[in-house]
This record gives structure tokens, C-alpha cells and sequence, in this order.
């Protein structure tokens, strides 16, 4: 584990319309995961409050997903990338699916999808 | 550039209650600083949008400053780092003085406070 | 006045996920161009708050859109039709090109993409 | 099914403060006795879920019945419709009801007070 | 400075259903009233933050008198009081009015009408 | 009961950055002590619901109370009351405190810790 500051998070935009980042949908997915890891060990007070965070926390990660696929990714990507509506649709539904369940499985499956966009992401930035 | 897949934005949380990264406040503050970067070249309707969009940036840099100061850092930090308190309160401050400026100099000024904090925060994780 | 207008506001929700409407991404699209309708004859101050509740309505419209593309949506209906997800897509690009701007055609634009994807809609629920 | 099915989801705005339509607070209620409908054959997970949707939908209904009541009334409708007031009070009540109960008859009571406004509303639009 | 003054802050509530308190639409009047008198004396960034403060606290306003008016009075209160529906109804259009004003006694108005609602709240609370 | 209750609700501000006030921070705690008051003697449905209304208002408390310590108060409070920082650090956490837990004792304390900060605020008024 390094420093912070040899490891940039994040990348200056060099497009008018902002800063994106697939951390934002990560981080949020990480969350919904670590609930699910630790829920079978939770009292009953503790489950409802981590189903309201789990909810949320999925609510973000579409938000933030949307935010990438409609604002971020233009007509030029999508022919590079022909599969990045369907890989957009299958990582919201699976937020979505989040939502519903508690087995770490799902939250991992969401990481994973996001990490397949995340490296479409990075590799548009080049 | 290198691929995202090698360059971990995230750490799993080991801690009861969940995941932080300083990267949720830093991608704010970015969008900041490229709001400012673009502010003198935009046209009255643009200028409007871009103050609307500042504020929500900033507050959004203030919340996720909030939970990474309560929620995330513990006694046993601030003992380590006694100016962690000031460091936080000057840094959520400089958020809300973004709200009032466009000069590029005062989103720079927020990222580098944010990075000494996330250089502590880091260093905590180790 | 199209076929749209004789369709009920309501449908009670057949399937295990909840109720959707387009209506709802409409009418704020509705919001969004008469507020570009009556733009022009703004003084100032009306005109910032214009621009400030446009930009509210379109992010609804983002959000009441994706709701229908990723909750009701299935994979039987894209096989069904095949250039939904870029309907979409190009609905909500429309909606934050609204952000953008204060020309009514902008606004109408988006209004007849949102019917086309309410036709759809409304297909599948027959 | 009612009258209410063969009139328009939307209307252009004639008048100067925006759009309004009584469909955005019926889509939730209709949630509201959907959510109620399923309740008792869900898991205690999900049901945890409804509970925390219902409460989010009929929070939206009030506020969307608060924005008809205000903002589109006047004195005029008032005047015509003495007990307009009363209406609505009785009726943003039921939606904070509905957060207490799972009944569907409960939600249905909601539908119904919320069709009534809806007349009122559709004839003061004629 | 009036009665207002003297009575506490805060009551415990007695009632199942929370704790209520016409300072938290006062409090938010207040800041448009200040926002108000300031105005005029702002240059362009900050009168275009201002009218987007404004914005959120009128509308804030707005949801707290709605909380006061459906969930805590009660039949009985209205009996008492017949004229709470109107009283509600003209805040609550002032908090709109609000929104289009810049001039102090807009604000003040507001403020005003708060007063009266919140004397009969307190008085119901003896 | 003590001095604060014999302090006006609200005060205009005399700054250029708005209207504080401790009663808001005061009136969230409220709440969360009365659903804990109440909080053994609810149905299953009822306890969801005060978990649901609990996590809000903590997180609402912790808003408020960002708000006063970073936008209100200033270097020269700090000079005067040099705990300023960690009255504020354990409030917010003892906010979050009351997330985890239903004894009424933990919603009291984050009301007495409250109290503190709003006697400091009241001095620094005077």
C-alpha cells in the first residue's frame, strides 16, 4: 500500500463537461458489499439499518453508473465498445439485484461489473 | 496512464462500520476546480449553471469531509495527528469559500488541503 | 394530440417490482419547455430561477428515465426492440442537452423521445 | 375504472407558474397500495424494503399534493370549491397513514381522495 | 420582539407522533429575509447564489409548514381555529411568492404569517 | 430545564453568511429521544419505521451541526473556547451513536452535548 499521492484516484477532465471517475459508483458498491459480509453477524436493530444503507448505497451506485453512460460516453465509445449499453443495463440491474439480497456473491458480481466499465473508462482516456 | 485494474481507488474496509475514501470529497473538489478553470470563457447561461452546479459540488465536498472526520477517524488518530481537527475545519471551510469564488486558485487550494488529509488517512490504514 | 392521450395515467402494476409510468419523465419534460417557452420574457432574476428549476427537471427526467430503462425494462423487450437501449440513451443525453439550453425545440425534442419510449412502454404492457 | 382513465397524462401549461398534473401524487400512491397488495406474502427482508420504500412514496405523494394545493389553487378554485382545503388536509393525512399501515384498503382510501382532487383539478382546467 | 420570545425552543412532544416546532419554518424565513436585505448590495456571483439559497428555503419552508398543518394539528385545532386551513394556504403561497422577490418586506411578510401559526401552536400546546 | 429555554428561537443574523441556529440541531435530537422513549412499546412495523425516522434525523442532526461549526464559528471562538473542535467531534459522533442504538439515555446525552454547543453559540451572540 503506497502513498495517496503516487496514485491518482482521479484524472483531470479534458472534456467540457466535467470530472467522471468509476470510483464513485466503486466505492458505494464497496459498501453495499461489506454490508452484505457482515449482515449473517448482525442483531435485528443492526440488519434494519444496514437493509436502509444497502438501499441507498445501490440507489447511488445507479445514480452514479447513469452519470457515466449518459454523460461521460459519446456515439464515438459505443462503436469502440459496442456491448456498453448492455454492460451499463446488466451493472444497474445488478444494483438493482443488490437491493434485494444479502449474499456477498451479489455484491461482488456488481464490483466486478463495475470494474469491467471502470477499464473501458480508463482505457477511453488514454 | 495505466490501467484502473492496477491501481486500486479502494481499500476494503477492515472496520465495523464501513468504507471510506478520501477520493469521494477529491472527485468533488476536481469538478470545482474545473468549474473555475472554465468559468471566465462562459456564456451568461453557462455562468449560471456553473455557480448552480459549484454549490452542490461544494456542499457535496463538505458532507463527504464530515463523514470521513466523525464517522471514520478515531481517538487513537487524533492523538497522532493533534492538528486533525484544524486541518478538517479549514478544509470544510475552504469548501464553503468555493461556493463564493471562481479563481481557479481557490479549488487548487481545497484539492491540496483534501490531499494532506487523505495522505493521513491513508497512513492510518497501513 | 396523439394516441398517447387516451392511454389511463395509471396501470395497477402486473409484475412483482412496482409501478412505472412515462408520465412521470414527462411531465417534467412538460416543466422543462414551458419553462424555454416563456424564457425569453424573463427579467433576470426570473431568468436565474429558470435556469435553476430547469436544471432540477432535468435531472428528474434522468432519473425518471432510467427507472423505466433499467427497473421495468427486460431482456424479452430489448430482443423485441433491438434500439431501446440507445433510445434511451439518446433521451437522456436529450435531457441534459436541456440543461444546455433555452431553445423550446430542445425541449420538444426530448418530449417526442420520451412518447416514443411511452409507446413502447405502453406496447408492453398490453 | 373511472373517468379519470380517458383523460390526458398531460397538459400543456397555460398559466404562468409551470405544469401541473395530479398523476406525479397518483403513480405514488399507486405504489403506496401495490407495496400494501404484496406485503404480506414477502420475507422479512423485503419486507423490511417495502416498509422503507412505502414510507419514501407517501413522503413524495405529500409533497406532491402540497405542490398541487398551493401552487396551482387560487382563490377563484376556493371559492367554487369550498371544501378544497379540507381535501387536501384529509388526504396528505391519509398518505402519512398509509406510512403506518399495510392494509390495502388503506392505500385505496389514498387513491380514492386522490382521484377526487384530480376532478376538481381536470375541471378547473376545462 | 414579541411572545415569541420567551417560550422555549423545544417541547417534549406528547403526542405519538413526534416532536414538532414552528421554529424550523421560522429559522429558514429568516435566512430569506436576511438573504433579502443583503440583495441589493451583491455583486453578480453572489446575487445569482442568493436567488439559488433562496430557492432551497423557501422551498424548505414550504415542507415545514406542510409538516405543521397534516401530521400535527389535529380535527379539534381546526374546530378551534377555522380559519388554520387559510391561514397555511396564504404562508405557504407567500414562501412561494418568496422565490419571485427580492424586497425585504416579502421576506417579512413570510415571517409574519409564520408567527401567527406558530402562536396558535403554541397556544394548542398549553 | 435550563437557561436556553429563556433565549429568543431566533435571531437575526448580523453576519454576511445568514441565519444559525442550534434550535435546529435541538429539534432533530428531539426527535430521536422521543422515538427511543417510545421505541419498546411499538408493533414490528412501528420499530422499522423508528429505525427508518431515527437514521434520518441523526443524519440531519449531523448536518445541522456541521453547519454551525464550520460556517458559523471562527478563529477567534476558537481562541476563546479551545474544545470548540472536540465538543463539536463527539456530538456529531454521538449522533451517529444514536443510529446504533433505542436507549433513550444515548438520545439525552446527544441533547445535553447539544445544549453545551448552544450555550457557546448564545455567549458568542451576546
Amino acid at each position: 500500500m503506497k502513498l495517496f499521492s503516487i496514485k491518482p484516484v482521479y484524472a483531470h477532465c479534458d472534456l467540457p463537461c466535467g470530472v467522471y471517475d468509476p470510483a464513485q459508483a466503486r466505492i458505494e458498491a464497496q459498501s453495499i458489499k461489506a454490508i452484505m459480509d457482515k449482515f449473517g453477524g448482525l442483531d435485528d436493530h443492526s440488519k434494519t439499518r444496514a437493509i436502509i444503507i444497502k438501499e441507498e448505497r445501490a440507489e447511488l451506485v445507479k445514480h452514479h453508473l447513469l452519470v457515466l453512460w449518459a454523460d461521460y460516453f459519446k456515439p464515438e465509445h459505443l462503436e469502440k465498445y459496442p456491448d456498453l449499453h448492455d454492460k451499463f443495463w446488466h451493472a444497474i440491474k445488478q444494483a438493482s439485484e443488490c437491493k434485494h439480497h444479502v449474499e456477498p456473491a451479489e455484491g461482488q458480481k456488481l464490483l466486478d461489473m463495475i470494474d469491467e466499465i471502470a477499464e473501458i473508462f480508463w482505457a477511453t482516456k488514454k
